[in-house]
């Protein structure tokens, strides 16, 4: 492989899953439905963010979950199912990453039911998801406090694409070296305008401040032309 | 994109790399350098079980270090020359994962100074860098305990390449859902062979049988015509 070939499959690749992602973007405009591509390394704690997220907001939204897997001999969506939400479960085949046409494809049924939010759980991963546009209204990143705090300077793509990033396991910051100060300073370096909330998911700690935002974004995109 | 011609892509990319990583090996073998391949997601600490594993052992060994990011603004390097072992900084442009040629010449100068260990930290991924043979000797995963018990069957193929498993973070053990046992059943049900060491590389807990393993791998591939 000679770095120049590579470089042209990528763009054709990275230009045919804009223009899908695109469209999925107005066809669930159209719908209603607002997106949400979840995505962070494995076991940061997506499923539970999610859960207690689903449970917070269920009697204000119709909900729906698409859950993604590279294979996967656990049914997450059986976590999810017990929030009374829609959950479909895609297994990638091996891909490491949601494209567009995937998103849609997983999609194409459950839009019909116009849920109000879609949650996304994309493949555990903080490189290639970040490279492909899934058609979603917002993009959110979950980092857990064990990862450490220098996370946006290895993986700068990641927290460019987000519009909040969720920081997780704060009830465990005691017990590693983590400094949310310093974590901000990298992270601004990277994307000025992201909203930033710690919080933990396992006790509920700072959780009302994720809620209020998702909230709050839903109202925005159904009131603005995007 | 239509799912076929992405396979055929894939299947040309990967016979490529195979040969490459083939060649390496052979190279590599020629040289007396033992590779190995360290594999993780973001934070789960391949740095810090690097440094510890180098200071426990550069006195019997010459010992060389190429760490790989996808960009990276962290120069992790200076942890790692602090052990007084040569380091190489490897920038993937973006790359997910590193394959054959990008580890050869990555390494094409440092094997000339025959070092008896040559430790590969991989881009912080637990999908993609599976599917690239580098051309080691060895791969190790090391999986850390808040990521959670359930790592090996959400990512298969990152534990079915595994030559040993690293649990790090045991202390932290008491403070997250991790059942060693469960996670051995997982693990086992995809590897039956590997090598599994429960370990705290902070507090250097379980250390030494990483350090008898590493030894004794080193000792077989030198006997032995791999």
């Amino acid at each position: 492989m000679d770095s120049v070939r590579i470089i042209k499959l990528k763009e054709s690749v990275f230009a045919d899953n804009d223009a899908k992602a695109e469209e999925l973007r107005q066809k669930l405009k159209d719908k209603g439905c607002f997106l949400l591509n979840v995505m962070s390394s494995p076991g940061s704690g997506k499923t539970t963010v999610l859960t207690r997220l689903i449970n917070s907001i269920k009697d204000d939204y119709k909900i729906a979950v698409m859950e993604a897997d590279i294979d996967g001999d656990i049914d997450a969506s059986d976590i999810i199912k017990n929030t009374g939400a829609e959950a479909i479960q895609l297994h990638t085949g091996g891909m490491c990453h949601l494209d567009a046409g995937m998103t849609a494809t997983g999609l194409a049924e459950v839009v019909d039911e116009k849920p109000d939010i879609i949650f996304l759980e994309n493949v555990g991963n903080l490189v290639c998801p970040a490279e492909f546009d899934t058609g979603a209204s917002r993009n959110a990143v979950i980092l857990s406090v064990p990862e450490g705090d220098d996370k946006p300077l290895k993986y700068p793509l990641m927290f460019e694409k987000a519009d909040v990033v969720i920081v997780n396991k704060m009830d465990a910051i005691s017990f590693f070296d983590f400094d949310l100060g310093v974590f901000e300073n990298y992270l601004r370096a990277r994307n000025k305008d992201c909203q930033i909330i710690p919080l933990s998911a396992k006790t509920g700690e700072g959780f009302n401040l994720l809620v209020d935002w998702l909230k709050s974004e839903v109202t925005d995109w159904r009131e603005k032309d995007e």
